[in-house]
């Protein structure tokens, strides 16, 4: 066999396996027929749970939709994203948390603060007009029992359909997750920090 | 013990427990001084790669970086990411494959589009104007050995030292994992895909 023989077989065999991956993802397509709004929940120790959130912000604004943020946990005020959709007429963002747990040592004022951050993700999970709800670090409230997981889930699954929802954070509710469409586990294989890396703009915050 | 007091304790503990938590935070947020350009990897069967990369663009922008984007692989032409980042007059986006591979079945020209990508990427990875870089598929790309990885993290390491890079998809080859300072594993827990929900705009494009 000649090079180009082997050559032409390998574009052969290539052009075999990439045809049954095309028959096997047609048949989920085809059967993947319900349209609805999904609520998503990132989850787990590594980087990107805040961020698909973020970068579900831009898809969803690239559709036209309206969308609402409420951040949980406010861990500093000069973030890239808070300053970047804050520009977009329609984007609604909504800070409600004054720093992380372990800045405020206080443990009534933190489970006020989740309350009223609840009450305003309520308000955009009742408004149809809101196409995208993000309640980023909404996890890390409830891990602390700042709020309680059966009220939460119940206020979502209580929303308009065709709503998207994402939630993120840490140590997600098994009862979240239950009630969740799509869950994804960012898991950390490594990061920059340990190897001595500062948190950098445009990619930490 | 009275309920106020059980209330107390268990304040006390939660303050002692956070104050804890902020001395190995603060130590370790001390410790971590380099300042330069990181290379993320996002990769995994779940969701969230290229949205957590497209998250990070708008907190990029939000800093007033500038971006370039190189998208490896095309699934459609739709999606609510490309309309919303190509109004942003900070970001160039650049769309080079043409189809998800099992729908060309033609390896050579496979093989044709990725080179041409990846000189598009190279020209990106030598702009020290350029603060972030987001090559989305790569990964896909290198799976099937349609580009070289060793020439691959070659340039990626020649760019400009402050910055940033995120690449996407499944299967991040080890080459590519060595070389990064920060790794996810975006792992599959559920997908509402299998429940039969259509792809939706503003979440799967």
């Amino acid at each position: 066999m000649n090079v180009n023989n082997a050559s032409n077989d390998k574009d052969a065999r290539h052009a075999e396996r990439m045809q049954r991956k095309k028959a096997v993802v047609d048949e989920k397509i085809a059967a993947a027929q319900i349209e609805r709004g999904v609520l998503l929940v990132n989850t787990g120790n590594g980087k990107g749970k805040s961020s698909a959130a973020f970068g579900l912000v831009a898809r969803a604004l690239g559709h036209g939709m309206k969308v609402g943020v409420v951040q949980f946990i406010k861990g500093r005020s000069d973030t890239g994203e808070e300053a970047f959709f804050r520009r977009q007429p329609d984007v609604a963002w909504h800070v409600m948390g004054d720093g992380f747990t372990w800045d405020t040592q206080d443990r009534s004022r933190d489970v006020a603060t989740a309350e009223a951050a609840w009450a305003q993700a309520r308000a955009l999970l009742q408004d149809p007009a809101i196409g995208l709800v993000v309640l980023d670090e909404l996890n890390i409230a409830l891990k602390y029992r700042y709020l309680e997981v059966t009220q939460v889930v119940a206020d979502l699954l209580a929303r308009p359909s065709h709503q998207h929802v994402v939630v993120t954070g840490r140590a997600a509710a098994p009862e979240l997750i239950e009630a969740a469409d799509t869950v994804t586990e960012m898991a950390l294989v490594k990061h920059a920090f340990a190897n001595g890396v500062k948190a950098m703009p445009g990619v930490e915050f």
